[in-house]
């Protein structure tokens, strides 16, 4: 069948809207129709070229929603009508990963998700019988894409796809650190560096865990309106200072904040982040994407004194059995969606979408197919 | 009074064995008679004057059992003729960091002590009439010394000090860093970076902790016999693979090991150890201290893809309340301290401890005050 798609033909140029040809669902694989979709900086890290993993032409997209067209053999978890989050961290239930109890990092179609194709090794995109690759397990610039049985969360047919395609990958993954990885309790102090997408859901999860003090750390001080709405009790500049920032947040907490997020994907933030965690205990955990080949450094002292750096992948969160719930929460408003949807725009204009972005005016535009 | 001590009068050199003048114990403090002390890496680390803490002339030694003498104004907790360990992480049960369940690192005395200061900020040793400072709040080359209150764990008097004095440091941390940091349980993997003391009492650890497969990592091949003695399952010499070690071992376990320990202070190690950490939930923790200035790095994709970074000091172990248990489990053979002294000297021959040491040929040599 045709469908109307966002190609990226190769790094660093805009993406083309054009007819591709979308293959039916083989076993195990499911085509849908995408109703909404977020464009997220991960979108535009690998189309900028710095992704080792990124391949071209790719269709990219992976925070969407829509509704079940038709399903390959042996599919039995959805049907056409259900609507439907797309995972780019499956969930296959069977893998020593899904079974540890211990991590969400499925593995059941990792080693062919990486390189931009279905499990069976092969694309089902293709344009002027090219093929093109898939991205992140759901292309969702796409109206039409299959994805994996495994890679796709059924949700309640009511929920508003406008507002909850964000929570297949920025929301859920800020609001899944500070529950899932850092599993942060009522009272303790967390600190928030960049306050983008994921930096104001981690924000939202820190007031849901009912935290104490919680610092919102952005260059751009016109962030601090809306994380002071979040549930930020106090915002910070590290240009306004004359010293690290990690110095500043020891000096004001005496010994550190008990939780401190990255969320912006740089190697000398998430320094800052773990030498601002709490003496004896405090953690740090990275959510951000560094650039290929970027390293994270510290001193072995800051660890053997009790800080612990982790990291976490869409918030720790098991797709297919956690994100039904998560829309529920959305639908009752203890999670809120609407401040994230900055900006609304039709496929042909999706490149806006990636200007907005790249000029901080957005925390997310939606993209809508019809 | 006077006592005989091994003074260290500079750095680089060696000590000095002389009788300094020992000031009566003030209020908090003890008087003790140290009958037995371990010579540590982290003595010659300061010796050597890459300890940017160190100071001179001081009175190291930090591992070492004996007596109480005579105790200051307030003390309450031990008499004359007790038998204690010193410690050098006090335990105050008062503070935030001891009142928080979560940490050993007690602040008490933490300024004074890594200034070679009594908590008055003077010091009780002197020679010729000039000062010499403490070490780590210890000092247990001098055959009577004085410590806080705080920082004296008092143990079964009829323990042999000899061995139970290695529980004043290396052997604990090993254990401790086992059972309170990395928390193994039973049938975890297990690596251990470096089969000194602390490499070789992790090993003890994780059997007691009923560690599945156990890897001991070692340039020197020499360590594997008494590591297969203590529990590995795996003895593997870097200097036989043509690939990182943490790649052979990731080859071996497919996904890596479930928990690692760096027992050297070496910041390549510490990489290797973290990379060797198991995808998705593995944790790798830091227990060798780093020469001053050194830092770590690695990729954030490594924490992103769940492993965790951690350091321990004391093992996690709380001197007073855990540190007495500890010397039971010795008494009862549940903790083997005998093989790890291969060496036993009089304080006259310390020198060549520290060149025991050195040459790789001791595990611990103890020193012996009669």
């Amino acid at each position: 069948m045709k469908s109307r798609a966002a190609v990226a033909f190769g790094p660093g140029e805009p993406l083309k809207i054009v007819e591709v040809d979308v293959m039916p669902p083989q076993a195990g694989e499911v085509l849908i129709k995408i109703s909404h979709t977020g464009v997220c900086h991960t979108d535009a890290f690998t189309l900028s070229g710095d992704d080792p993993e990124g391949v071209f032409p790719a269709i990219l997209g992976h925070e969407g929603a829509g509704v079940v067209v038709e399903v390959g053999e042996g599919v039995t978890s959805v049907k056409p009508g259900d609507h439907v989050i797309p995972l780019y961290t499956a969930e296959c239930g069977e893998c020593l990963f899904c079974k540890s109890g211990k991590t969400n990092l499925c593995v059941a179609v990792r080693a062919t998700q990486g390189k931009g194709l279905m499990p069976d090794g092969t694309t089902r995109f293709s344009y002027n019988g090219q093929p093109i690759y898939h991205y992140m397990g759901c292309s969702t610039f796409s109206e039409y894409t299959v994805v994996a049985e495994v890679s796709l969360a059924k949700i309640n047919p009511e929920a508003n796809h406008e507002e909850v395609c964000l929570l297949g990958c920025g929301v859920t993954t800020g609001i899944g650190a500070v529950h899932n990885t850092a599993k942060v309790q009522e009272g303790d102090s967390v600190a928030v560096f960049g306050l983008g997408g994921i930096g104001l859901a981690v924000l939202q999860g820190a007031r849901q865990a009912k935290a104490g003090r919680i610092f919102a750390i952005d260059t751009n001080p016109e962030k601090f309106a809306l994380a002071r709405q979040f549930g930020a009790t106090d915002c910070l500049n590290p240009n306004d200072y004359d010293k690290p920032i990690q110095q500043v947040l020891i000096e004001m907490t005496q010994w550190g904040v008990d939780h401190t997020f990255e969320c912006i994907g740089n190697v000398n933030v998430m320094r800052a982040a773990l030498e601002s965690a709490h003496r004896g205990w405090g953690q740090s955990i990275i959510i951000g994407v560094a650039g290929a080949g970027q390293e994270i450094s510290t001193r072995p002292f800051q660890l053997v004194t009790g800080r612990s750096w982790k990291g976490t992948a869409f918030g720790g969160v098991k797709g297919r059995s956690q994100l039904p719930d998560m829309v529920e929460d959305a639908m009752k408003g203890n999670i809120e969606l609407k401040p994230f949807v900055t900006h609304k725009l039709s496929l042909e204009k999706i490149n806006e979408a990636f200007d907005l972005m790249h000029e901080g005016k957005s925390i997310r535009t939606v993209i809508h197919f019809d």
